[in-house]
Protein backbone atom coordinates (compact mmCIF):
# COMPACT_ATOMS: atom_id res chain seq x y z
CA UNK A 1 0.00 0.00 0.00
CA UNK A 2 1.33 3.53 -1.29
CA UNK A 3 -0.01 6.69 -0.08
CA UNK A 4 0.80 10.44 -1.05
CA UNK A 5 1.97 12.90 0.86
CA UNK A 6 1.75 16.61 -0.46
CA UNK A 7 3.01 20.21 0.29
CA UNK A 8 6.87 21.97 0.69
CA UNK A 9 7.36 21.10 4.20
CA UNK A 10 5.63 17.67 4.49
CA UNK A 11 7.54 16.27 1.60
CA UNK A 12 10.82 17.66 2.45
CA UNK A 13 10.11 15.93 5.71
CA UNK A 14 10.12 12.60 4.60
CA UNK A 15 12.76 12.77 2.16
CA UNK A 16 14.85 14.25 5.35
CA UNK A 17 14.27 11.47 7.64
CA UNK A 18 14.75 8.71 4.82
CA UNK A 19 12.18 6.77 6.77
CA UNK A 20 9.79 5.63 4.42
CA UNK A 21 10.17 3.70 1.01
CA UNK A 22 9.73 6.57 -1.75
CA UNK A 23 8.27 5.75 -4.91
CA UNK A 24 7.33 8.74 -7.28
CA UNK A 25 8.30 12.80 -7.11
CA UNK A 26 5.85 14.63 -8.70
CA UNK A 27 5.99 18.35 -9.39
CA UNK A 28 4.12 20.79 -10.64
CA UNK A 29 4.56 22.13 -14.18
CA UNK A 30 5.36 26.25 -14.69
CA UNK A 31 5.88 26.15 -10.84
CA UNK A 32 8.80 28.46 -9.71
CA UNK A 33 11.81 25.75 -8.30
CA UNK A 34 13.38 27.65 -5.44
CA UNK A 35 13.38 27.46 -2.03
CA UNK A 36 12.03 24.37 -0.25
CA UNK A 37 10.99 23.26 -3.22
CA UNK A 38 14.65 23.45 -5.07
CA UNK A 39 15.22 21.62 -1.40
CA UNK A 40 13.11 18.23 -1.98
CA UNK A 41 14.00 18.27 -5.85
CA UNK A 42 18.02 18.33 -4.25
CA UNK A 43 17.04 15.37 -2.17
CA UNK A 44 15.39 13.75 -4.60
CA UNK A 45 18.35 13.97 -6.32
CA UNK A 46 20.90 12.56 -4.15
CA UNK A 47 18.32 9.53 -3.62
CA UNK A 48 18.32 8.85 -7.12
CA UNK A 49 14.19 9.39 -7.39
CA UNK A 50 12.72 10.31 -10.26
CA UNK A 51 11.21 13.52 -10.72
CA UNK A 52 8.24 13.82 -13.05
CA UNK A 53 6.52 17.62 -13.75
CA UNK A 54 2.88 17.06 -14.21
CA UNK A 55 0.31 19.52 -14.97
CA UNK A 56 -0.53 21.23 -11.50
CA UNK A 57 -4.72 19.81 -11.64
CA UNK A 58 -3.10 16.06 -11.76
CA UNK A 59 -1.68 16.80 -8.18
CA UNK A 60 -4.79 18.52 -7.31
CA UNK A 61 -6.83 15.41 -5.71
CA UNK A 62 -4.14 13.80 -3.94
CA UNK A 63 -4.49 16.25 -1.03
CA UNK A 64 -5.09 20.00 0.22
CA UNK A 65 -2.26 22.77 -0.02
CA UNK A 66 -0.23 20.41 -2.32
CA UNK A 67 1.77 23.63 -3.44
CA UNK A 68 2.69 21.83 -6.94
CA UNK A 69 4.46 19.00 -5.00
CA UNK A 70 3.40 14.95 -3.67
CA UNK A 71 5.25 12.02 -2.87
CA UNK A 72 4.57 9.02 -3.20
CA UNK A 73 5.93 6.57 -0.11
CA UNK A 74 5.37 3.75 1.59
CA UNK A 75 3.13 3.25 5.09
CA UNK A 76 4.19 5.01 7.36
CA UNK A 77 6.36 3.60 9.89
CA UNK A 78 5.55 2.85 13.38
CA UNK A 79 7.90 1.87 16.02
CA UNK A 80 7.75 0.26 19.13
CA UNK A 81 7.69 1.59 22.90
CA UNK A 82 11.47 0.04 22.90
CA UNK A 83 12.20 2.01 20.61
CA UNK A 84 11.43 4.98 22.22
CA UNK A 85 12.78 3.97 25.35
CA UNK A 86 16.15 3.26 23.29
CA UNK A 87 15.94 7.27 22.22
CA UNK A 88 15.73 8.45 25.84
CA UNK A 89 18.85 6.72 26.22
CA UNK A 90 20.81 7.40 23.69
CA UNK A 91 20.12 11.25 24.15
CA UNK A 92 20.97 10.53 28.00
CA UNK A 93 17.46 12.08 29.38
CA UNK A 94 14.80 11.00 31.80
CA UNK A 95 12.04 8.93 29.31
CA UNK A 96 9.50 11.73 28.04
CA UNK A 97 6.59 11.03 26.16
CA UNK A 98 2.97 11.90 25.22
CA UNK A 99 -0.09 9.46 24.86
CA UNK A 100 -2.97 10.25 22.89
CA UNK A 101 -6.57 8.16 24.12
CA UNK A 102 -8.62 8.22 21.16
CA UNK A 103 -7.33 11.80 19.63
CA UNK A 104 -9.99 12.07 16.72
CA UNK A 105 -9.60 15.13 14.92
CA UNK A 106 -6.85 15.71 12.46
CA UNK A 107 -5.58 18.57 12.78
CA UNK A 108 -5.06 17.92 17.11
CA UNK A 109 -2.99 14.81 15.90
CA UNK A 110 -1.25 16.93 13.24
CA UNK A 111 -0.53 20.33 15.76
CA UNK A 112 0.17 17.67 18.86
CA UNK A 113 2.74 15.62 17.02
CA UNK A 114 4.73 19.13 15.53
CA UNK A 115 4.59 20.65 18.99
CA UNK A 116 5.48 16.90 20.62
CA UNK A 117 8.86 17.36 17.85
CA UNK A 118 9.38 20.97 18.89
CA UNK A 119 9.81 19.72 22.65
CA UNK A 120 12.06 16.73 22.29
CA UNK A 121 9.54 13.93 23.22
CA UNK A 122 10.95 10.83 22.66
CA UNK A 123 7.92 9.28 21.38
CA UNK A 124 3.80 9.19 20.73
CA UNK A 125 1.68 6.86 21.48
CA UNK A 126 -1.42 5.83 20.13
CA UNK A 127 -4.19 3.31 21.52
CA UNK A 128 -4.90 0.51 18.47
CA UNK A 129 -8.61 1.89 18.04
CA UNK A 130 -10.79 5.03 17.97
CA UNK A 131 -7.92 7.22 17.22
CA UNK A 132 -6.66 9.47 14.62
CA UNK A 133 -3.81 7.86 12.78
CA UNK A 134 -0.50 8.87 10.71
CA UNK A 135 -2.34 9.62 7.75
CA UNK A 136 -0.93 12.42 4.74
CA UNK A 137 -3.48 14.85 6.05
CA UNK A 138 -1.96 14.34 9.78
CA UNK A 139 1.77 14.50 8.03
CA UNK A 140 1.15 18.19 6.16
CA UNK A 141 -0.89 19.03 9.48
CA UNK A 142 2.20 18.33 11.76
CA UNK A 143 4.38 19.80 8.87
CA UNK A 144 6.52 16.68 8.72
CA UNK A 145 7.21 16.40 12.22
CA UNK A 146 5.60 13.10 11.90
CA UNK A 147 8.90 11.87 10.18
CA UNK A 148 11.03 12.59 12.82
CA UNK A 149 9.14 11.09 15.75
CA UNK A 150 8.63 7.81 17.33
CA UNK A 151 5.17 6.85 17.14
CA UNK A 152 3.90 3.53 18.86
CA UNK A 153 0.00 2.13 18.10
CA UNK A 154 -0.57 -0.34 21.12
CA UNK A 155 -2.75 -1.26 23.83
CA UNK A 156 -2.63 1.87 26.19
CA UNK A 157 -3.58 0.91 29.55
CA UNK A 158 -0.88 -1.93 29.26
CA UNK A 159 1.75 0.57 27.92
CA UNK A 160 0.97 2.78 31.07
CA UNK A 161 1.73 -0.34 33.00
CA UNK A 162 4.81 -1.15 31.28
CA UNK A 163 6.04 2.82 31.32
CA UNK A 164 5.32 2.89 35.53
CA UNK A 165 7.70 -0.02 35.55
CA UNK A 166 10.12 1.65 33.84
CA UNK A 167 9.88 4.14 36.65
CA UNK A 168 7.98 6.95 34.25
CA UNK A 169 5.33 8.99 35.96
CA UNK A 170 1.92 9.13 33.90
CA UNK A 171 0.25 12.32 34.12
CA UNK A 172 -3.25 12.05 32.79
CA UNK A 173 -4.69 15.80 31.60
CA UNK A 174 -8.48 16.35 32.17
CA UNK A 175 -10.26 19.11 34.10
CA UNK A 176 -11.71 18.17 37.06
CA UNK A 177 -12.12 18.48 40.72
CA UNK A 178 -9.71 15.79 41.42
CA UNK A 179 -6.92 16.89 39.36
CA UNK A 180 -3.96 18.92 40.26
CA UNK A 181 -3.07 22.53 38.86
CA UNK A 182 0.28 23.02 36.49
CA UNK A 183 1.86 24.60 38.97
CA UNK A 184 1.11 22.64 42.24
CA UNK A 185 3.31 19.53 40.06
CA UNK A 186 6.73 18.65 39.74
CA UNK A 187 7.08 17.59 35.81
CA UNK A 188 11.03 17.21 35.69
CA UNK A 189 11.30 13.69 35.81
CA UNK A 190 10.43 10.22 33.90
CA UNK A 191 6.82 11.48 32.72
CA UNK A 192 4.34 10.27 30.27
CA UNK A 193 1.41 13.20 29.59
CA UNK A 194 -1.92 11.60 28.44
CA UNK A 195 -3.95 13.99 26.79
CA UNK A 196 -7.57 12.36 25.99
CA UNK A 197 -10.57 12.40 23.59
CA UNK A 198 -11.79 16.18 22.81
CA UNK A 199 -14.92 15.62 23.45
CA UNK A 200 -14.93 12.42 25.99
CA UNK A 201 -11.63 12.82 27.46
CA UNK A 202 -9.82 9.96 28.85
CA UNK A 203 -11.20 6.15 28.66
CA UNK A 204 -11.83 4.60 32.20
CA UNK A 205 -9.30 2.23 32.12
CA UNK A 206 -6.45 4.88 31.18
CA UNK A 207 -7.69 7.23 33.32
CA UNK A 208 -7.24 5.43 36.10
CA UNK A 209 -4.13 4.01 35.75
CA UNK A 210 -2.75 7.35 35.69
CA UNK A 211 -0.22 8.06 38.72
CA UNK A 212 -1.56 12.03 38.92
CA UNK A 213 -4.39 13.82 37.39
CA UNK A 214 -3.31 17.22 35.80
CA UNK A 215 -4.83 20.45 34.54
CA UNK A 216 -4.44 23.42 33.31
CA UNK A 217 -5.07 26.58 35.54
CA UNK A 218 -7.71 28.74 33.69
CA UNK A 219 -9.83 31.94 34.63
CA UNK A 220 -12.36 32.50 32.34
CA UNK A 221 -15.99 32.10 31.92
CA UNK A 222 -16.06 29.02 29.53
CA UNK A 223 -13.47 26.91 31.03
CA UNK A 224 -12.16 24.66 28.15
CA UNK A 225 -9.55 24.64 26.02
CA UNK A 226 -8.85 22.87 22.70
CA UNK A 227 -7.23 19.14 23.15
CA UNK A 228 -4.09 20.27 21.10
CA UNK A 229 -3.46 23.69 22.79
CA UNK A 230 -4.15 21.96 26.26
CA UNK A 231 -1.83 19.66 25.54
CA UNK A 232 1.27 21.80 23.56
CA UNK A 233 0.77 23.55 26.98
CA UNK A 234 1.67 20.95 29.14
CA UNK A 235 4.74 19.93 27.13
CA UNK A 236 5.63 22.61 27.09
CA UNK A 237 5.59 23.33 30.80
CA UNK A 238 7.29 19.73 31.14
CA UNK A 239 10.21 20.72 29.10
CA UNK A 240 10.16 24.05 30.72
CA UNK A 241 10.79 21.84 34.16
CA UNK A 242 13.51 20.48 32.41
CA UNK A 243 15.41 23.65 31.96
CA UNK A 244 14.44 23.47 27.63
CA UNK A 245 16.77 21.52 28.15
CA UNK A 246 19.18 20.57 24.77
CA UNK A 247 19.79 16.91 24.92
CA UNK A 248 23.56 15.93 25.63
CA UNK A 249 24.17 13.93 21.98
CA UNK A 250 22.33 17.24 20.44
CA UNK A 251 24.58 19.74 22.01
CA UNK A 252 27.41 17.63 20.67
CA UNK A 253 26.14 16.84 16.70
CA UNK A 254 25.84 21.15 16.97
CA UNK A 255 29.47 21.54 18.20
CA UNK B 1 -27.79 40.99 9.24
CA UNK B 2 -28.62 37.71 11.27
CA UNK B 3 -26.69 35.00 11.36
CA UNK B 4 -26.99 31.52 13.07
CA UNK B 5 -24.51 30.18 15.31
CA UNK B 6 -24.98 25.99 16.07
CA UNK B 7 -23.95 23.84 18.67
CA UNK B 8 -24.86 23.75 22.55
CA UNK B 9 -21.73 25.07 24.26
CA UNK B 10 -21.33 28.00 21.69
CA UNK B 11 -25.34 28.80 21.71
CA UNK B 12 -25.19 28.35 25.76
CA UNK B 13 -22.53 30.92 25.85
CA UNK B 14 -24.16 33.81 23.12
CA UNK B 15 -27.19 33.44 25.53
CA UNK B 16 -25.22 33.31 28.85
CA UNK B 17 -22.86 36.86 27.56
CA UNK B 18 -26.36 38.57 26.79
CA UNK B 19 -24.43 40.89 24.80
CA UNK B 20 -26.16 40.07 21.20
CA UNK B 21 -29.83 40.38 20.52
CA UNK B 22 -31.16 36.80 19.76
CA UNK B 23 -34.26 36.45 17.47
CA UNK B 24 -35.30 32.69 17.20
CA UNK B 25 -33.70 28.97 18.68
CA UNK B 26 -34.26 25.47 16.66
CA UNK B 27 -33.87 22.89 18.84
CA UNK B 28 -34.15 19.49 16.75
CA UNK B 29 -37.15 17.28 17.00
CA UNK B 30 -36.70 13.99 18.89
CA UNK B 31 -33.38 15.43 20.24
CA UNK B 32 -32.64 14.17 24.15
CA UNK B 33 -33.28 17.56 26.17
CA UNK B 34 -31.27 17.29 28.77
CA UNK B 35 -27.57 18.78 29.94
CA UNK B 36 -26.22 21.61 28.14
CA UNK B 37 -29.11 21.47 25.85
CA UNK B 38 -31.21 21.84 29.19
CA UNK B 39 -29.17 24.36 30.27
CA UNK B 40 -30.18 26.70 27.00
CA UNK B 41 -33.64 26.10 27.28
CA UNK B 42 -33.78 27.93 30.54
CA UNK B 43 -32.02 30.38 29.21
CA UNK B 44 -34.41 31.21 25.96
CA UNK B 45 -36.96 30.71 28.24
CA UNK B 46 -35.89 33.41 30.81
CA UNK B 47 -35.30 35.85 28.10
CA UNK B 48 -38.85 35.70 26.97
CA UNK B 49 -37.21 33.91 23.58
CA UNK B 50 -39.15 31.69 21.68
CA UNK B 51 -38.27 28.14 20.61
CA UNK B 52 -38.50 26.06 17.99
CA UNK B 53 -38.83 22.76 17.52
CA UNK B 54 -37.50 21.68 13.54
CA UNK B 55 -36.85 18.52 12.09
CA UNK B 56 -33.04 17.66 12.24
CA UNK B 57 -32.01 18.34 8.41
CA UNK B 58 -33.42 21.93 8.91
CA UNK B 59 -30.80 22.92 10.95
CA UNK B 60 -28.13 20.42 8.86
CA UNK B 61 -27.67 23.32 6.21
CA UNK B 62 -26.79 26.08 9.08
CA UNK B 63 -23.69 24.75 10.33
CA UNK B 64 -21.44 22.05 11.16
CA UNK B 65 -21.17 19.72 14.47
CA UNK B 66 -24.87 21.45 15.35
CA UNK B 67 -26.01 18.95 17.60
CA UNK B 68 -29.39 19.60 17.24
CA UNK B 69 -29.54 23.27 17.84
CA UNK B 70 -29.34 26.52 16.09
CA UNK B 71 -29.67 30.31 17.53
CA UNK B 72 -30.15 33.11 15.39
CA UNK B 73 -28.50 36.21 16.75
CA UNK B 74 -27.21 39.53 15.22
CA UNK B 75 -23.97 40.43 14.48
CA UNK B 76 -20.92 39.82 16.65
CA UNK B 77 -20.55 43.11 19.28
CA UNK B 78 -16.99 44.26 18.69
CA UNK B 79 -15.27 46.34 21.33
CA UNK B 80 -13.25 49.00 21.07
CA UNK B 81 -9.75 49.59 22.65
CA UNK B 82 -11.38 51.96 25.45
CA UNK B 83 -13.17 49.22 26.64
CA UNK B 84 -10.36 46.77 26.50
CA UNK B 85 -8.36 49.17 28.70
CA UNK B 86 -11.57 49.92 31.22
CA UNK B 87 -11.91 45.82 31.88
CA UNK B 88 -8.28 46.23 32.64
CA UNK B 89 -8.56 48.76 35.05
CA UNK B 90 -12.42 47.31 36.51
CA UNK B 91 -10.44 44.06 36.90
CA UNK B 92 -7.22 46.15 38.80
CA UNK B 93 -4.85 44.03 36.97
CA UNK B 94 -1.99 45.81 34.42
CA UNK B 95 -3.45 45.01 30.72
CA UNK B 96 -2.52 42.13 29.19
CA UNK B 97 -4.02 41.83 25.26
CA UNK B 98 -3.26 39.43 22.23
CA UNK B 99 -3.15 41.28 18.89
CA UNK B 100 -3.50 38.78 16.15
CA UNK B 101 -1.83 40.33 12.73
CA UNK B 102 -3.83 38.69 9.67
CA UNK B 103 -4.31 34.97 11.80
CA UNK B 104 -6.48 33.04 8.01
CA UNK B 105 -7.57 29.88 9.57
CA UNK B 106 -10.54 29.22 11.40
CA UNK B 107 -9.41 26.63 13.11
CA UNK B 108 -6.41 28.97 14.95
CA UNK B 109 -8.47 32.08 15.61
CA UNK B 110 -10.82 30.12 17.43
CA UNK B 111 -8.57 28.09 19.37
CA UNK B 112 -6.99 31.53 20.33
CA UNK B 113 -9.59 33.23 21.59
CA UNK B 114 -10.36 30.04 23.53
CA UNK B 115 -7.01 30.13 25.45
CA UNK B 116 -7.18 34.31 25.64
CA UNK B 117 -10.36 33.91 27.43
CA UNK B 118 -9.10 30.96 29.85
CA UNK B 119 -6.33 32.98 30.87
CA UNK B 120 -8.25 36.56 31.33
CA UNK B 121 -7.06 38.43 28.78
CA UNK B 122 -8.47 41.81 28.88
CA UNK B 123 -9.03 42.13 24.60
CA UNK B 124 -7.94 41.22 21.43
CA UNK B 125 -7.49 42.85 18.58
CA UNK B 126 -7.92 42.03 14.89
CA UNK B 127 -6.65 44.00 12.13
CA UNK B 128 -9.03 45.87 9.35
CA UNK B 129 -8.25 43.61 6.40
CA UNK B 130 -6.85 40.21 5.44
CA UNK B 131 -7.93 38.54 8.75
CA UNK B 132 -10.44 36.42 9.91
CA UNK B 133 -13.49 37.46 11.43
CA UNK B 134 -15.19 36.41 14.56
CA UNK B 135 -17.92 34.41 12.03
CA UNK B 136 -19.95 31.66 13.80
CA UNK B 137 -17.70 28.89 12.49
CA UNK B 138 -14.94 30.54 14.95
CA UNK B 139 -17.87 31.28 17.69
CA UNK B 140 -18.44 27.48 17.30
CA UNK B 141 -14.31 26.59 17.69
CA UNK B 142 -14.07 28.87 20.44
CA UNK B 143 -16.87 26.67 22.24
CA UNK B 144 -18.23 30.28 22.97
CA UNK B 145 -15.17 32.14 24.46
CA UNK B 146 -15.77 34.88 21.92
CA UNK B 147 -19.30 36.01 23.43
CA UNK B 148 -17.02 37.13 26.37
CA UNK B 149 -14.32 38.24 25.01
CA UNK B 150 -13.73 42.07 24.08
CA UNK B 151 -12.80 42.04 20.17
CA UNK B 152 -11.74 44.84 18.29
CA UNK B 153 -10.91 45.33 15.11
CA UNK B 154 -8.41 48.47 14.29
CA UNK B 155 -5.21 49.83 12.58
CA UNK B 156 -2.91 47.66 14.65
CA UNK B 157 0.04 49.66 13.42
CA UNK B 158 -1.52 52.25 14.98
CA UNK B 159 -3.03 50.69 18.26
CA UNK B 160 0.30 49.13 19.08
CA UNK B 161 1.35 53.38 19.33
CA UNK B 162 -1.34 53.89 21.65
CA UNK B 163 -0.91 50.74 23.57
CA UNK B 164 2.80 51.69 24.00
CA UNK B 165 2.03 55.25 25.05
CA UNK B 166 -0.07 53.61 28.02
CA UNK B 167 3.12 51.95 28.94
CA UNK B 168 2.14 48.59 27.46
CA UNK B 169 5.19 46.13 26.43
CA UNK B 170 4.55 45.02 22.83
CA UNK B 171 5.99 41.18 22.24
CA UNK B 172 5.82 39.85 18.49
CA UNK B 173 6.51 36.07 18.57
CA UNK B 174 8.43 35.24 15.40
CA UNK B 175 10.67 32.78 14.94
CA UNK B 176 13.83 34.07 14.50
CA UNK B 177 17.94 35.10 14.90
CA UNK B 178 16.62 38.40 16.25
CA UNK B 179 13.99 37.09 18.56
CA UNK B 180 14.77 36.76 22.27
CA UNK B 181 13.74 32.76 23.62
CA UNK B 182 11.58 33.18 25.96
CA UNK B 183 12.86 32.19 29.35
CA UNK B 184 15.14 35.43 28.65
CA UNK B 185 12.09 37.63 28.88
CA UNK B 186 9.92 39.42 32.12
CA UNK B 187 6.28 38.65 30.81
CA UNK B 188 4.68 40.17 34.20
CA UNK B 189 4.00 43.52 33.53
CA UNK B 190 1.37 45.35 31.19
CA UNK B 191 1.68 43.00 28.27
CA UNK B 192 0.29 42.67 24.75
CA UNK B 193 1.52 39.53 22.47
CA UNK B 194 1.49 39.40 18.80
CA UNK B 195 0.49 36.85 16.42
CA UNK B 196 1.60 36.83 12.94
CA UNK B 197 -0.13 35.07 9.91
CA UNK B 198 0.32 31.37 9.97
CA UNK B 199 2.50 31.34 6.55
CA UNK B 200 4.15 34.93 6.42
CA UNK B 201 4.21 36.09 9.89
CA UNK B 202 3.79 39.64 11.19
CA UNK B 203 3.59 42.63 8.73
CA UNK B 204 6.32 44.82 8.24
CA UNK B 205 4.87 48.10 9.85
CA UNK B 206 3.54 45.65 12.85
CA UNK B 207 7.00 43.99 13.05
CA UNK B 208 8.88 47.12 13.37
CA UNK B 209 6.27 48.99 15.66
CA UNK B 210 7.04 45.70 18.59
CA UNK B 211 8.90 46.36 21.32
CA UNK B 212 10.71 42.46 22.10
CA UNK B 213 10.55 40.13 19.27
CA UNK B 214 9.72 36.57 21.18
CA UNK B 215 10.61 32.91 20.13
CA UNK B 216 9.35 29.57 22.03
CA UNK B 217 12.82 27.41 22.68
CA UNK B 218 12.53 24.60 20.45
CA UNK B 219 14.76 21.25 19.88
CA UNK B 220 13.42 19.70 16.81
CA UNK B 221 14.43 18.93 13.38
CA UNK B 222 11.19 20.73 11.97
CA UNK B 223 11.40 23.91 13.84
CA UNK B 224 8.03 25.05 13.66
CA UNK B 225 4.73 25.11 15.77
CA UNK B 226 1.04 25.56 14.52
CA UNK B 227 0.20 29.45 15.22
CA UNK B 228 -2.69 28.44 17.95
CA UNK B 229 -0.29 26.48 19.65
CA UNK B 230 2.73 28.78 19.53
CA UNK B 231 0.03 31.64 20.81
CA UNK B 232 -1.34 29.97 23.23
CA UNK B 233 2.01 28.37 24.85
CA UNK B 234 2.77 31.76 25.05
CA UNK B 235 -0.45 33.39 26.83
CA UNK B 236 0.15 30.88 29.75
CA UNK B 237 3.66 31.63 30.48
CA UNK B 238 2.05 35.36 30.59
CA UNK B 239 -0.20 34.40 32.40
CA UNK B 240 2.41 32.41 34.55
CA UNK B 241 4.50 35.46 35.12
CA UNK B 242 1.79 36.86 36.84
CA UNK B 243 1.27 33.81 39.21
CA UNK B 244 -1.72 32.50 37.51
CA UNK B 245 -3.29 35.52 39.39
CA UNK B 246 -7.14 35.19 39.66
CA UNK B 247 -8.16 39.41 39.66
CA UNK B 248 -9.28 40.87 42.74
CA UNK B 249 -12.74 41.07 41.09
CA UNK B 250 -12.92 37.42 40.59
CA UNK B 251 -11.94 36.41 43.86
CA UNK B 252 -14.30 39.18 45.71
CA UNK B 253 -17.42 37.91 43.32
CA UNK B 254 -16.44 33.88 44.08
CA UNK B 255 -16.19 34.58 47.79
Amino acid sequence: MTEWVVGRNPVYEVLRAERREVLRLWVAQKTDKKGRLADVMNLAAKRGLPIEFVPRDQIDPLGEHHQGVALEVGEYPYSSLFDIFDRAKQREEPPFLLLLDTVQDTHNLGALLRTAEAVGVHGVLLPLRRTATVTPAVVSVSSGASEHLLITQTNLARAIEDLKGEGVWVYGLERSLQAKSLPEVDLSGPLALVVGNEARGMRALVRESCDVLLQLPMRGKVDSLNAAVAGSVALYYAWGARGFSRSTIDVKLES
